[in-house]
Parts: structure tokens; C-alpha cells; sequence
């Protein structure tokens, strides 16, 4: 039998699925586990995304663009601006998810061996992208005690080299939730310009910010435009993970030209869920407004109880829809899985992420676990008792 | 500006897509311009996968599992069975197109600078998927003399050495309609075991075999159950390339359980491509009847027609629905492009994919293009008239 590639090796399992095998075998046993571990919100998704599906009129349901339907590139236009972005058509491809746009991108831009910096915690999955490509991540702590803001100045000039290629950062973040300010961007474009980095930023969670702060976008960056290549994706926005609709936003012609080497090879992203999305244009103001309450009310919820379980430090953030905690405990994969395995309190338990999955410094954040809030305000506060039981019974409990 | 990466350079246009710009130019200046450069079918998609959208009843568009949607899973097993291939839900991991089963497969098992073994001419986005992983194609030449049967066992042996690991098809083929015989499955088999390769074969053409001639799965020979990995989707199929839904199967559980990383690195495949793919398992068998009966129609119509015009050499494919024809030209990039720019008939022309971008030996295919069979009768016999009338007048005609 041949053997598998090095990099299926490599491949890490993801921190977010590897316990699913234990959450499947305590509902089995008759228990309710609360899913606090999956960024798959419950918000129903926009009416016009279904009613798009609804009144569909088409015979044959063909490849699209490679780099999406005009049309629908040209709405998205109309949402950048809404967002003071300004792109035209030409600076966008559509993708399956901002999964794909960071595969193009890393593709496009990296070589193998090419060194990419990046703030951790940080999304897992960044992994399995930069591994395909070969591509080496050198992360930089940004640390709880500082709610997990951007690492100063001096930590990525200690992390650049000769190999040093790109600088990526999600913002809002996943797994932390952190929104980065006009001062912490203002860094970013030093550094950028100083050493000539490409700049890939992940902002999906754009419109999920909180107590009236605001997204900066690193797309209107002054004097970066060659180097910054953004992701985007319609899944968290409007609730609709399914339509694996994404974007790959750059206005560096020769990036956007080799990424389109890289979509015609796939052909084509999804037909139905580009409608959908085009669709979801008409999403009027007021959904956003009551989902960023809705969200706000939730992150209260969460941030406020984890706050008084004693040991637990949880930052406050002001955006996404996660928080990234400190626990008082000896092994985070080992506490997520005994919450399945060996846990109830009133027969329910709760399903985090370990947050090891999220660095790639071996051993950090042992004692950290990411919590989605994507439940109900009553599921959220019945976790989190969950939660505060288990910590009292946990055995590496860690005072 | 930084530099862009050796792979993006390395990235082949798509000889599909290359001369768009020339097409769009044409039908500007107000020529009718016959599409027989792409895959993409005419054919109506089955009316149950439309209605599966009409008939959407969800309130979230969510993720499906990362392999796929389980009961759709359950309903390809059946799908399988009709086609006398066992296998289990366990086996598949859904995936966004065939493109990304071969981008998931060449990774999970070939290391860069690990060599796989393709009969040329291939399908020329082949390329993208080996280039992305740093892996080297070693094309071995299937003569238009012999219709583009397999090369014999002696040429696959030259052929391979250390690095080689893996053999790749595609049956029925693109872009010659060559549909390998059950004697050269058997030869396939041999070099497999003796080499201990991987097989990896592309079978989305299946049920388009003409003449009573029957398809043969890789997926059938026995002894290499844990070297095969078959590449499918329904975009052909079911006429509905946009849905984005084929599927990466092996009996391999190590190639499985690498691939499901990959595949949880990009969390899903669409979903709504899903539920219509899931619906397609209610096409009534009429409807592959009438289809099959239509495309041998217009086989019959080009291949009949083209071996008319002096100098042109057109086999007769078994299956899938392209041909690759030899013409009496000089180079098939340049007559291509004079044919959408320098040329008219009647105020029409043909877009033809020039056979050039399906070889990866230098210099080979000058003299042959793709022809994709996916207009009905009439426009077929008007476009091979163009095509005749255009070998007339081309100044790089060869004699």
C-alpha cells in the first residue's frame, strides 16, 4: 500500500471536530451537550437568501465566472462602499468561502518554505492552508492579559527574516473576538511598507462589533494597496455557512491575475449560493441591527458569568462572536473531553474548543478553551452554569 | 510591491478560457460566435433538482458535514450499486466539483517533487492541481493514430522511476472521448501492483458510452483496493456543473482520513448543491436515454462531418462528449485565435480549445483541438461548415 504525503501527515486534526467522537457518545447516553465549540450561528438566515432559491428561474444550472457572476460582484461593490471600500469588480473573486481566497492567496503569493507571520491565538484552519502550500507560520503571542490586542512592534520585527513573506490577521478575530483599532492598523502599515510584506487580512465578522465601536478595514490602508489582500466570506453575515460563498478582494493586478490562474483551475464557484448571496443584498438594515443585538446581549451574557466563576479571566471583546478564556485548569483538550466523557450537571454538558488548537507555539494555551456564542441567551446561561459545575468537580483543576 | 509566487508563474491559462478575450471581441463586431471550446452542457438540469430549491424548507443555510451531507452520501451508495460499485458512506468525502477531490488526493499522497505518471493529451486543469502541489506530471503520449487508446504497458515503465507515485486517467476520457477497454484497465491493474502506485481515475463522463459499449470502474479491480482513488461529480451527469458537488472516494482508510483534513480545513461543500445533487437520485433512468441518445446525435454529426473535409483525421470517441481532432494547420493557438479574430462565415465563427494546453510535452498538439459536442445538431453542422470553410482560407494551413 503507497504511503500517504508527509503533509497529510502534518495536517492537524481540527481542534473544533477532533472531540465530535465524544460528543456523539454522550448524546447517545441520553445527555444534552451544548455546542459552544462551532462557529455555525443559529440566526435564521435572510429571507431573500431562501426566497432567491424559492423563485429560482433557470433551465440549466451552469458553471459562473470563475471569479464569480458580474452581477453579484458588482453588489458587492455597492457593499464595500456601504462600507466606505471602495473596489470595483475587477479587484474581486469570488470563492468557496474565504477558505478558498486563502488558499489562492497563500498559493499566489507564498513559496514553499515562505515565512508568514501571524498573531495567535489565531483561526485553526489557517494551518491546513499554509501547510498545502508549504508555507511556514511564525506566530506571535498576543496575550490574554491584554484581551488579546496586537502584539507591540517589537515582537514582528523579532519574527521577521530573510524568508518573511506576508503578515495575516483576522479582524474582528476568531478565536478571541478582538477588534483591532486605527492605531493597531497604523502598525500594521509600518511594518508592511517597511519591510514590503504582503498584508492578508480575514475580516468576515466586519459587521459584528459592539458598544458602538467601529470596523476599520485594512483595505483603505494609505500606501498599502499593492500589499493588502483581503478575505471575505457572506457565511457569518447572513448566517449562511452553506452557500460557501467567499471573496479574495485585491487591488494588486498581478496577485488577482495569478489567483485567477488558480479559480479557472476549479472552474467555478457555486452557482446557487452566488444567487443566494446576490440575493442577500436586499437584506434590509434592520437585520443587522437586531442580530448585532441579539449577539450583543449573548456576549453579556457569556462575558459576565464566565467572569464571576472563580480562576476564569475572560476578556471582554468587542467583536465576532467568540471569546477566547482563561480556565483554571491543567490541560484544555483534556478538560473538553472529560466535560463529555465524564461530566453532567442535571444531565447537560457543554462542548467547547480547546484553544491549543488556535497556537502554534507547542504548549500554549493549555489553559484557555474559544467559546462561540451562537445560542440563545437561555442556552448560554445554562452552558455557562454547566461550565462553573464542571470547573468545581473537574480533577486538574488548577488553583 | 512584493513578488508574487513560482507557482503562480508556473500556472497554466486555462487553454479554455485564454482566448476569451478574442471571443468577446468577435461577438462585439457582431459575429455569431459557436461555443465548442467548453464543458459546459446545453441539456436541461433534471427538473428535480430545480424543484429541490423551489422546495427549499430550511431556516438556516448551514454547514453539512465536512464529508458531505450523510443521507446524500447514502443515496450516491445506491447510485453506486447501480452501477455495480460497493461502496459505503465511509468511502466519500463530498467535495466542491471533482476539481477538489484532485486537489485533496494529490495532496493526501503525493510529497513535492513526487512524480505522477498521465497519458496525454489530459484534462488540462490536471496541471493546476500538480503544479499547486508542487508535483511533477510525467506525461506519457497516446497516439490520434490509435484513437488515444492507453499507451502500452512498456511506455508507462519507461516512464517510472523513484519519485514516481501515482498513475492517473480520466474514463471516459477529456479531451479525446476515448473510453479505455476492461484489457487496458487490466494493464492499469498490473503496473499497480508491480509499482505500488496509486491509481487515481476521473470517471465523471460514466454513463455518456455510445454503441453499446459499457464502462468500466477502476473501482472494480480487484487487488488494488487500497491504491484506487476515483474522482466523480455530478456536474456532467446531471447537466449542473454550478452546483459544485463531486466526491473523492477510496477504500483506503488512511487516504480517507488524511483527505477528511484537508476537507475540514474548508469546513464544507455547499450545501444547496447538495440537496439538489441528493434530489437528482430521483432523475427517472428515461431521462440518461434521451440524453445519451441526444450527444451520440451530434458525435455522429462532427465526427461524420469532420472526417469529410480534406486533411482532418477525427476518431470516433466511445464516450464522454468531446473530440480531439487533427487538422491540416500549423499551430492550433494560432488558428484558434484567427479564427475569432481574422475570420467569418456568414458573419459566424467557432471557438475551438486548441489541443496544445492538454499536452504537457513541449510542442505536442500543435495540430489538434478539442471539439466539445454541447450544441444541438443544427448549430454542430453549421459550426464544422465554418470550421471547413475556415481550413480553406487559413495562411497557415500545411498540406
Amino acid at each position: 500500500m503507497p504511503k500517504i504525503s508527509d503533509k497529510g501527515l502534518m495536517m492537524p486534526e481540527s481542534p473544533i471536530r477532533k472531540l465530535v467522537p465524544f460528543s456523539e457518545r454522550a448524546k447517545k447516553a441520553g445527555r444534552k451537550v451544548y455546542h459552544l465549540n462551532i462557529g455555525q450561528p443559529d440566526i435564521a438566515t435572510p429571507a431573500s437568501m431562501i426566497d432567491a432559491m424559492h423563485n429560482l428561474d433557470i433551465k440549466v444550472i451552469e458553471y459562473s465566472h470563475s471569479a464569480g457572476i458580474h452581477s453579484y460582484r458588482e453588489s458587492m461593490c455597492l457593499y464595500y462602499k456601504s462600507h466606505n471600500i471602495d473596489v470595483s469588480p475587477e479587484d474581486i473573486i469570488v470563492t468557496a468561502g474565504a477558505s478558498e481566497a486563502i488558499l489562492f492567496a497563500v498559493q499566489s503569493c507564498l513559496n514553499p518554505g515562505d515565512e508568514i507571520i501571524i498573531p495567535e491565538p489565531f483561526y485553526a484552519n489557517y494551518n491546513g492552508f499554509t501547510i498545502s502550500a508549504g508555507v511556514v507560520v511564525k506566530p506571535i503571542i498576543s496575550n490574554i492579559e491584554s484581551s488579546f490586542a496586537l502584539p507591540p512592534i517589537s515582537e514582528f520585527e523579532k519574527a521577521i527574516g530573510p524568508k518573511t513573506k506576508a503578515i495575516m490577521v483576522c479582524n474582528p478575530n476568531n478565536p478571541t473576538g478582538y477588534l483591532y483599532s486605527e492605531e493597531e492598523l497604523e502598525v500594521l502599515r509600518q511594518i508592511v511598507i517597511k519591510y514590503d510584506l504582503f498584508l492578508f487580512a480575514d475580516e468576515v465578522y466586519r459587521e459584528f462589533c459592539y458598544d458602538g465601536n467601529v470596523h476599520h478595514s485594512v483595505m483603505n490602508l494609505a500606501g498599502i494597496e499593492e500589499n493588502v489582500v483581503l478575505f471575505d466570506s457572506v457565511s457569518k453575515r447572513y448566517s449562511a455557512c452553506g452557500v460557501r460563498v467567499g471573496a479574495l478582494i485585491s487591488r494588486n493586478r498581478e496577485v488577482m491575475a495569478t489567483a485567477m490562474k488558480f479559480a479557472q483551475a476549479r472552474l467555478s464557484p457555486p452557482s446557487l449560493g452566488q444567487i443566494a448571496a446576490e440575493a442577500a443584498m436586499a437584506t434590509p438594515a434592520s437585520y443587522f441591527v437586531e442580530v448585532i443585538q441579539e449577539y450583543k446581549k449573548r456576549r453579556d451574557t457569556v462575558v459576565t458569568m464566565m467572569n464571576k466563576i472563580d480562576g476564569v479571566l475572560c476578556p471582554n471583546p468587542k467583536g465576532a462572536f467568540y471569546v477566547t478564556a482563561r480556565l483554571p485548569i491543567d490541560d484544555s483538550d483534556k478538560f473538553c473531553q472529560w466535560l463529555l466523557e465524564d461530566f453532567n450537571y442535571d444531565n447537560q454538558t457543554v462542548m467547547l474548543a480547546p484553544a491549543t488548537g488556535f497556537y502554534s507555539t507547542p504548549g500554549a494555551g493549555k489553559n484557555e478553551v474559544r467559546i462561540s456564542y451562537v445560542l440563545n441567551v437561555t442556552d448560554l446561561q445554562n452552558s455557562i452554569l454547566c461550565l462553573q459545575k464542571a470547573l468545581e468537580q473537574y480533577p486538574g483543576r488548577i488553583l
